[in-house]
């Protein structure tokens, strides 16, 4: 049964100009109506203009059209039409099939790693609707294990605590193998996040056009996503720095996985910024130099001042090619861009700049996620 | 013999700053140096801190180093580089060798066809170097024919007449046949600008990956660089739509040279807005739309309102994806990403917004040349 609520005022507003959360206050309802429950938005003259779900704050859309005859059939029909964007992309066996907002899901992410869903939410609904999500995406996608991954900072503001589970599947460690791009990457649930950053998924293979034979840096390396697409395009020698010990023992495993020969790679444990300025010091070199930090300016009050620190820094240890990341939101484009300017050394041109894969779409207001300069070098 | 020049004050910043212009009045010079001259500028301890040509306004610099021994050698040198840069981004045969600023080489842009280079000035210096640019390109590219293009609307504001001419080569017609990303194209010299807008040659393929067994729509179609893409990649069918007789006709030519069948092409030979305006009534639909105008801010008072009319009219007849284009140097990203929003039907997410090819290089204040944004819709 689809309950019905009236929009009015200011909330019609609100969704002619397409935002996905409707709050309470310009809604009328006319039967009770619980958490998690579907509803179907109408306005006064009980024309259907929206479906959602039921949150704490009011309504989330799911969809700007009359709703179907169950919620099962509302996620099975968003799944299904994701799905088939995410082949329109060329992605068959590893994408993020959910990115929130950007996929007209307020409060979901989907990451799919070949048989292993991981699932994200960051609202009380999404919460409550976690066993008909996991029944549908099994049916859409064929995966057979499903686990949630809801630890992320944003949960606490709603006073809602972090979860971490597996609600479907017998895997007793939670690790698959994955091909990307012609490269295996090991997927494993003590990862961070919901596994492999996929939204830096086509930088890292489009670095490649820049790493043939090249000596390679690739800073907060994490489970080495940047470096072993330069070791697949032929890199000569990649060194690999990043202080997490997890991450490390998963970029070992990588390596290992992709056949590379240990000549032609490095691995150091330590603080990227300590790395820096003593090769800096040393007057180090290397032709490409990918550096893609933690979000500074979420987790720092210095954050632009670290950004710039690393910018500068690597820059004089590139002789070729800097690939820069920011994945700050609070870092705006216009300011990275201005900031990446104040930070490599002359002679330099600013070769493009680009965002996050096309499996992570966005609506307004969120563009400004993930950010990537390659800066060349003169001289 | 290098001609001395000493620059003070506000010039040293401005070189510090990355400036490419020093403009005369920061300059002193010991002996008599004219237009086209290479020239050394020194700080007042006469350390050199920089090389380049005299032109009217003051120094193009080209190099933040000393100069070598002559303007041939610098010259020389600068396509030596960029021609190895570009072989990194992985281009061979088809490339913009030198884009201006972005290469330090300010007045000078260089596109690479195979056997042809197609080159534009737009200062006074370059002109009056033309000889030795055509020599040393030669040299670097191995091309044999050399034809200047120099007719942009920025050479009046400079007192600049325009110049069309073929500087090397016998070649009766200038007309070649390049392969780019297993595609064909003729470049005839007959064609606008210097030959096919290589700026969106990497935003042309990445459309493929919609395009498979599509009914695409390529409006302002040109020579067909977006639809060919697309035919090649399996559209089911293609519309290309352009008003310009020449540049059909090219389109033609290039539709043969990639035998592709009639009927999946059609050729409509009309105003793209006119175009628009009609399917819009007549309710057509195509699943993918690539819209790709000229420079509508540049070219009219309300081109603004022009961007978002066709963006709106598309984004009705847009089935799945739209790519929406924007060259206005006058529409900022910001304004382009906001004015897109403004413009597409719901429900709808962005994508990815991508700019030129990494052999179109930029530097502070430049950055807003070419903009792409790849919208889907949903339902």
């Amino acid at each position: 049964m689809v309950v019905k609520i009236e929009v009015f005022g200011e909330g019609l507003n609100q969704l002619i100009n397409g935002n996905l959360i409707i709050f309470k206050r310009w809604i009328r309802s006319r039967k009770p109506v619980k958490i998690g429950d579907m509803v179907e938005l109408i306005d006064e003259e009980e024309n259907p203009v929206a479906c959602g779900i039921w949150d704490k704050i009011g309504a989330r859309i799911l969809n700007f059209n009359e709703c179907p005859n169950s919620l099962d059939d509302l996620i099975f029909e968003k799944f299904e039409f994701s799905k088939k964007s995410r082949e329109r992309m060329g992605y068959e066996n590893v994408y993020r099939l959910i990115h929130g907002d950007g996929d007209l899901f307020p409060g979901l992410i989907v990451d799919v790693y070949g048989p292993l869903a991981v699932i994200q939410s960051s609202s009380m609904a999404i919460d409550t609707i976690i066993p008909i999500i996991v029944k549908e995406l099994v049916k859409v996608t064929g995966v057979d294990t499903v686990a949630e991954k809801s630890v992320q900072r944003v949960r606490s503001k709603s006073n809602l605590p972090p979860r971490e589970k597996i609600h479907l599947g017998s895997r007793k460690e939670v690790i698959v193998e994955v091909d990307i791009e012609g490269i295996k990457y090991y997927v494993s649930l003590k990862s961070r996040k919901t596994g492999l950053y996929l939204d830096q998924r086509e930088n890292r293979v489009y670095t490649r056009r820049f790493a043939r034979g090249s000596s390679f840096l690739d800073l907060f390396s994490y489970t080495g996503g940047f470096g072993l697409n330069a070791l697949h395009e032929g890199a000569r020698h990649v060194t690999f720095v990043d202080k997490d010990t997890e991450a490390l023992s998963a970029l070992k495993k990588n390596l290992k996985l992709n056949n590379i020969d240990d000549s032609r790679v490095r691995i150091v444990k330590e603080d990227a910024f300590k790395f820096l300025r003593r090769s800096v010091k040393r007057d180090l070199n290397y032709e490409v130099t990918s550096v893609d930090p933690p979000a500074l300016m979420d987790d720092y009050k210095d954050g632009l001042q670290r950004y710039k620190e690393v910018y500068v820094l690597s820059s004089q240890l590139s002789k070729d090619i800097s690939v820069l990341s920011s994945c700050s939101r609070s870092m705006k484009l216009p300011l990275f861009i201005s900031t990446v300017y104040d930070s490599v050394r002359e002679p330099y041109s600013l070769l493009e700049v680009r965002g996050s894969a096309p499996d992570h779409p966005i609506r307004r207001g969120l563009e400004d996620y993930l950010k990537v300069a390659y800066v060349s070098y003169e001289g």
